[in-house]
């Protein structure tokens, strides 16, 4: 079972005037810009029925993390013991998937617009779904 | 950009008493039983300092889920409308990644026991990350 490959094929891809992995915020909360979600057509009628101001919860991949870290020191912060990377948010991990936290802003056709992404430009998106308690997800 | 494929290798696999897509809740929190992570020893580092109590995200493959479905009924309700997948947590969908939020009961080695995993059991980990605010997070 932990042998095997698993084959993702992106969904689209991040549009972001953040291009640099050092000025990216660590969080979407932490002065992420909006950002575009471009996605392929052929799975648009995926994202049927979607209305501006839904949160969702978009997974990413990033493609320009490494995957042979296994222990970090939390934000960066070298006064602060390394830790495993499976207890951080680091980009650096053996599967680099990203979970953001977005609303929609607007939508046209297959591209939409969302608030505070802080995945760089040409991050592929795998995957989009619903935040379950609008009020408290993260 | 979104024709690339990308590899993910599972970092471990899930051991439930839940081997039944029918008889498997739809989400941790309506009555899932308690699960083990178990975890390639290649990675344990990866989860240095990791304590009891502590609340993840466990992100899985859902091996047993459909990917070429864009549509369904929210809850498998019928009676509900037609809904694009990616405004629902259904399992099927074009790249089938769960995401399940979890507290950890028990830690033995390189397996860890978590509560309300709903996961089928052999279904593969892929990742694992901190809740942000375990108050809040779902």
């Amino acid at each position: 079972m932990i042998q095997g490959t698993l084959v993702v094929h992106p969904i689209g891809w991040v549009e972001s005037p953040l291009v640099d992995r050092a000025q990216a915020p660590l969080q979407g909360d932490e002065g992420a810009p909006d950002a575009w979600l471009v996605l392929d057509q052929a799975i648009g009628e995926g994202f049927r029925d979607l209305a501006i101001g839904t949160h969702l919860l978009v997974l990413t991949w990033l493609d320009r993390a490494r995957r042979d870290v296994l222990t970090v020191h939390p934000r960066g912060d070298l006064s602060r013991p390394s830790t495993g990377v499976f207890l951080t948010r680091s980009p650096d991990r053996p599967n680099p998937i990203g979970l953001h936290r977005v609303s929609v802003l607007a939508i046209e056709g297959s591209r939409i617009k969302v608030s505070d992404l802080e995945a760089l430009h040409g991050t592929p998106i795998v995957d989009v779904k619903p935040v379950l308690d609008p009020g408290k997800d993260r």
